[in-house]
């Protein structure tokens, strides 16, 4: 897939959009300005062809709680980006500030992702990650095209919120893990 | 505007979705989840008929850096989207931890959120806020409804981020506000 800059605006939803013109923010400068902005990091996950697959996320998103939508953004040329292409149905697995490995496992290239890290597999099929903080379960409901990248857009069915887990969620931040609780208040 | 549940998958970017079936998930179970989810906190800002208007968000991400692309989520109920159904440029404001104030005044109804808080004119009309960690200014190309909500997806144009601002990110959680920097590095 290979969409140029003047081919930005892809999504058939365009409302009252202008036409891209003058020059476009170079993405060093782009990437500084996001990594002023932390992120909760989550590890999205689904079965495709009866294969558990999953990858690490820092873009996910609440779009509403009645109707209960999440969003996030993923690469067309992403290997998470096949998977969802087809997955009817995901798991948002969001990460405790125990699992920085779990993290960066799922944002390896090239490894059995799931080998080393403990999950099981729900009723529905999707494979859900042991010591995550929450979960939750949800249908695609759309998929829209924006540059080179989908907004995946889900409607959640179930969730859970272990008890177990002591840890706060995980935040990465300028290239940086950290965790939030008590000592990071204001 | 009035969606009912059954009408969640509004777009026609919809790309192999199913039918939403079954029940979702109630909304403070949804809630619940999130909560679980920090999330840095900007303000956005425009100008509409001349006047400046701006709105605190906890779901601006990345799309992606090359064509640089960000897109958060806003309710169509809110005021903010009487702004932003026409706006055609905006500035996302990455807010500092010395910022709590602010995140909470552009959070509130029926104030004039401008009057205390420091901010100066772009060249191009839009207000920026003194004090934010980082700036970028940029182009709506997409309002994509989700439920009751549209994702606004912005082509960045320009940004900057301020080496006089000491204080690192502000970061929303489980409905407390956290400063994040070499004591929360894991």
């Amino acid at each position: 897939m290979s969409i140029e800059l003047n081919d930005v605006a892809l999504g058939t939803t365009v409302v009252g959009a202008p036409a891209p013109r003058g020059s476009a923010l170079g993405a060093d400068a782009f990437k500084g300005v996001f990594r002023r902005h932390p992120a909760g990091v989550a590890v999205i996950t689904t079965v495709v062809d009866g294969q558990p697959v999953g990858f690490t996320a820092t873009s996910v998103i609440s779009v509403s709680a009645d109707p209960p939508l999440l969003a996030f953004s993923v690469d067309s040329a992403s290997s998470a980006w096949r998977a969802l292409a087809s997955a009817e149905t995901l798991v948002v697995n969001f990460l405790s500030a125990a699992q920085v490995e779990v993290s960066a496992r799922f944002a390896t290239s090239g490894i059995d992702r799931f080998a080393t890290t403990d999950w099981f597999t729900l009723p529905t099929g999707e494979p859900v990650l042991v010591g995550s903080a929450a979960w939750v379960r949800g249908e695609v409901l759309q998929r829209t095209p924006v540059g080179r990248s989908f907004l995946v857009s889900v409607l959640a069915r179930e969730s859970d919120v272990p008890t177990d887990v002591p840890s706060g969620p995980l935040v990465y931040h300028d290239r940086s893990y950290h965790g939030i609780g008590d000592h990071s208040v204001l």
